[in-house]
């Protein structure tokens, strides 16, 4: 971890570039500065620069293995100017919601669109100010538009590398995958499933579940039962053999 | 903090109830512990369960002042079967996204729309396993399914506390806010933009950025490049200001 060092080769576990710059502004726990280079890894973004860390917490920062490298690389820089400077959009996150700010105001969940449509033509700067008072009012004059992350009002404030962790997963999380799939997994077809409720009829007859031959209505609150579990056809087969075991067993019995 | 203890009045800032149980299995590290309860805080959720926790790791768990009554309200249990008795659904998180589960595994984007739906009629638990060795097949035996937080392949295990954030924002996060929406501020009408752009003209003549007087497809450059700041009423007439005062130091120079 070194001043505007960018030599370190990148080695195999290291994403293709993304041009996301995650800025900490002031950060003063080496554990948040940690914890925001591991979430980084995680989610596939590796370009982290500091403004102004406490020198102590910059040095002492630690992450997961996986994730060492994003700090090996980290930059850092003693005016947010210099760091956003080859970026096209800044964004800066706040966790004021209510109190009148000078700047558009956005919640995670369309400016992580935002920010995700303009990655495809240009960097963004994503600042993240210091865990004790956030960014300044000067800070904030450098950045296009503000990011709230959707938090209670009476709570609003996040740990610092929880709040990372959850902007990036917003601005890589992919919308088309929150439409329901169907499950992977095969339905078992309506003769597979017949003969499960065929199967358990005689297993309730033989038991003496009910005292006569099943018919009627009675048939059909089995045949629903068996149809509300949906099975597949591998679990058709487990019940299949479970419930001939049964009905083996109890023809053994003596009556 | 204390086993089964649920006898501490909510305080004023504690969120309504929500079916929504954060159930820690093993969890090892107090940090984590209190991370968690600060992002429950942070998104409205208040049942924290943990089993079978390193007891110095519940001894010592601390977290933001405004989330400390989720760690007072957390519940210590010694089976995963009674922690989750009372959940209509039960879902266990995973890193794991190649090897072959015995369960079906969802997306957060689409398994956090799922445990949203059914949080309106059925309490539901959310699962996650141990720093180290994450949930067991015995523990995800209890799940109906598993789900997975949408990380890199070569480094999908994320720290606990994240974790937990991440998921939460996703369960309670809003896919309408998710769509566009006009920017509030009130556009400036083509009037105000039209007075800009010709005392721009003004001030690029005076000042000698042109040499002659702007006329045909000079005019309409800076027709055009006035037209992309995408002015709103206030800052439209701030330019209006800069400029007036602009030309009106120009003409009070010496030729």
């Amino acid at each position: 971890m070194s001043r505007n060092s960018r030599e370190n080769p990148p080695g195999p576990s290291i994403p293709a570039a993304n041009p996301l710059r995650v800025i900490l502004v002031s950060p003063r726990n080496p554990l948040n500065i940690g914890a925001a280079a591991r979430a980084m890894s995680n989610f596939g973004v590796s370009e982290l620069r500091l403004v102004n860390p406490y020198e102590v917490a910059f040095r002492e920062a630690k992450s997961a293995v996986k994730a060492q490298y994003v700090l090996e690389r980290a930059r850092e820089y003693s005016t947010l100017a210099d760091a956003v400077a080859d970026c096209g959009l800044v964004v800066g996150t706040t966790a004021i919601g209510h109190r009148v700010l000078e700047h558009p105001l956005r919640r995670l969940e369309y400016g992580g669109r935002l920010i995700a449509k303009k990655l495809a033509t240009a960097p963004v700067a994503l600042l993240f100010g210091s865990e004790k008072f956030g960014l300044s009012n000067e800070d904030m004059s450098h950045c296009h538009w503000l990011m709230r992350i959707p938090t209670r009002e009476e709570h609003g404030s996040m740990n610092l590398g929880q709040a990372v962790a959850v902007c990036l997963y917003e601005i890589r999380r992919k919308p088309e995958e929150a439409k329901a799939k169907p499950d992977p997994k095969r339905p078992a077809a309506a003769e597979e499933v017949e003969r499960i409720s065929i199967r358990l009829e005689e297993v309730l007859e033989r038991s003496g579940y009910v005292h006569d031959r099943i018919e009627g209505s009675t048939r059909m609150k089995i045949r629903r039962l068996i149809r509300r579990m949906e099975l597949n056809t591998h679990d058709a087969e487990v019940w299949l053999g479970m419930l001939r075991q049964i009905l083996w067993k109890l023809d053994k019995k003596p009556e």
